[in-house]
């Protein structure tokens, strides 16, 4: 490896020169610089990034935590936040926790190692005590860590209205859902109380299901859904995968859509619109998600904390495809 | 910051016994070894992990650039890579080059900069002399980059023919198909090559169209396939995603799939699967191509070189759908 003494040798200065061009500062002859540059160049000479890390104690690497990166929706997150990181000089770490805490914990403690400056959190699994232990700036995005973790969501308590009264004014009267586990807490959670809530005040029947459903396993929500849907229903409301799995379902029952049965998705991710049955849906913002998961992390990096750490994105709206009546 | 000095001091030992403990070398008494591991946990210290870097030289960081994270290959690939990177010890920096050759050569130099142990490339867009200058291992998925850089594919011009035989055999005599740009050479060109030559032996009429298809850009694809499709066409073959697209333009005309057009895809994505009209496909086998990769890059950081540059993974196959006579 070629080292800043080899610089200065063939430069015919000292390493000491040849460290103040490198780090651009102190005084240095414009004459020196020129061929000490030079010889970095003629030497292929790589400043030791390691080196400079442990100087500055940043290594300018954000960890991103994702339960399943092949998820439509996480990989549109990802994508984004990786793009607006870049912008602002920082690397992602990809961490896909698939659901094991083991995996989860695996990775924290690296992160902890002085390897990341900052964690973006699209998963949690752990005990929150896992996470006191951190002095590094964490932003959690639809997960409820503890009160000092900034959280990012949409307004999920909107998004279910929206999909309440889009099946209300389609003529739906026997309406399920299917939501999340709710073994950890997500606002997200929040779109299925308003869901039902607003069903329950317009008087329409209304069964809730809890469903594992952020693995990518599309033949295991068809399963599932097909034991849970009964001929009365008219109505199906639940993430866009879910929504997808149970289009096959009540395809494979000869079911029309949306004349027998009105589904609403949730999320918005981009397969929606490439089903050949586009699904209507209730769209997140991903990119003004993912842009203000970026700008909080900055934000915290720099020392400026958040006025409140539940920050909700607006911009959660309907998107009509072929799924439900007009 | 908690130092070893911290721990020695708790534990009532040197800085050194410390030391062999984290090193787990030299002679250590389980008694003094027990206080130490205490005192480490009093004070939740954590070993620097740039430091142990910067003295092994080694980062256990891979680092993976794809062209778009939200493509649902690459997701999957990034996914299968990340399971197998992570057996083996090894984390993934993930880089979405985006089709930008100044972010591939910004991710490249940082790489340099001795912040990775090896790089996986599933994106090339840069001349092939910038990656003369690396001297760390570099395996390629799908891109002939140079001639010493390992190369993973699978047999792509078999999997030409079998989509080649699969039209044949449901009657097509007017087809066309979509390849991707030619501006870089990728062995993936083959199946193109193979499914033109098979159609011509057999007296079937065939054109080709070059098309810029490894960016998500769905609407877009729709929009050129529109264009190029003419009413006597009546088979059609690229990868996945711009089938997908050729189907809802399909749909739009009024065509029925299969009887009037025979539609069949290529990489066997999770999303064939998922289209309500399920998609006929070539698909390549993704977890052993993952698996395959990682193997390659295993070997490499430790020294051993394949017998043969471009190694071809087993397992493309024909999975039938809903968009292919039988």
């Amino acid at each position: 490896m070629v080292s800043i003494r080899d610089v200065a040798k063939l430069a015919n200065t000292s390493s000491t020169t040849v460290s103040r061009v490198l780090r651009k500062k102190g005084y240095v002859s414009k004459k020196t610089e020129k061929r000490i540059l030079e010889a970095m160049e003629q030497l292929d000479y790589v400043p030791n990034e390691l080196a400079r890390q442990l100087f500055t104690s940043k290594t300018y690497i954000i960890g991103v935590i994702v339960p399943d990166i092949a998820h439509p929706f996480f990989s549109q997150v990802v994508k984004n936040i990786e793009i607006d990181l870049y912008a602002n000089g920082y690397k992602i770490m990809l961490c896909n926790s698939i659901y094991q805490s083991n995996r989860e914990k695996d990775y924290l403690d690296m992160l902890r190692s002085h390897m990341v400056d900052g964690i973006i959190m699209c998963a949690s699994s752990l005990d929150a005590k896992e996470y006191k232990k951190f002095k590094m700036p964490i932003v959690a995005l639809d997960r409820f860590i503890n009160k000092d973790i900034p959280m990012i969501s949409v307004d999920h308590k909107i998004g279910g209205i929206i999909a309440a009264e889009k099946l209300i004014s389609s003529g739906c009267k026997n309406v399920i859902q299917f939501a999340g586990n709710k073994h950890t807490y997500s606002p997200s959670q929040e779109r299925h109380t308003s869901f039902e809530k607003t069903m329950l005040e317009n008087n329409i029947n209304i069964k809730s299901f809890e469903l594992e459903h952020d693995m990518f396993e599309f033949e295991k929500y068809v399963d599932l859904i097909s034991k849970t849907i009964t001929d009365e229903v008219d109505g199906i409301f639940s993430v866009d995968l879910v929504c997808i799995a149970a289009l096959h379902v009540l395809k494979r029952r000869g079911k029309k859509i949306p004349e027998d049965v009105n589904v609403i998705g949730y999320d918005g991710i981009l397969l929606t619109n490439m089903n050949i049955t586009t699904l209507t849906t209730v769209a997140q913002p991903i990119d003004n998600i993912s842009t203000t998961v970026v700008k909080t992390m900055i934000n915290l990096i720099n020392g400026i904390k958040p006025a409140d750490n539940h920050i909700i994105v607006p911009g959660v709206k309907l998107v009509e495809g072929d799924t439900t009546s007009n």
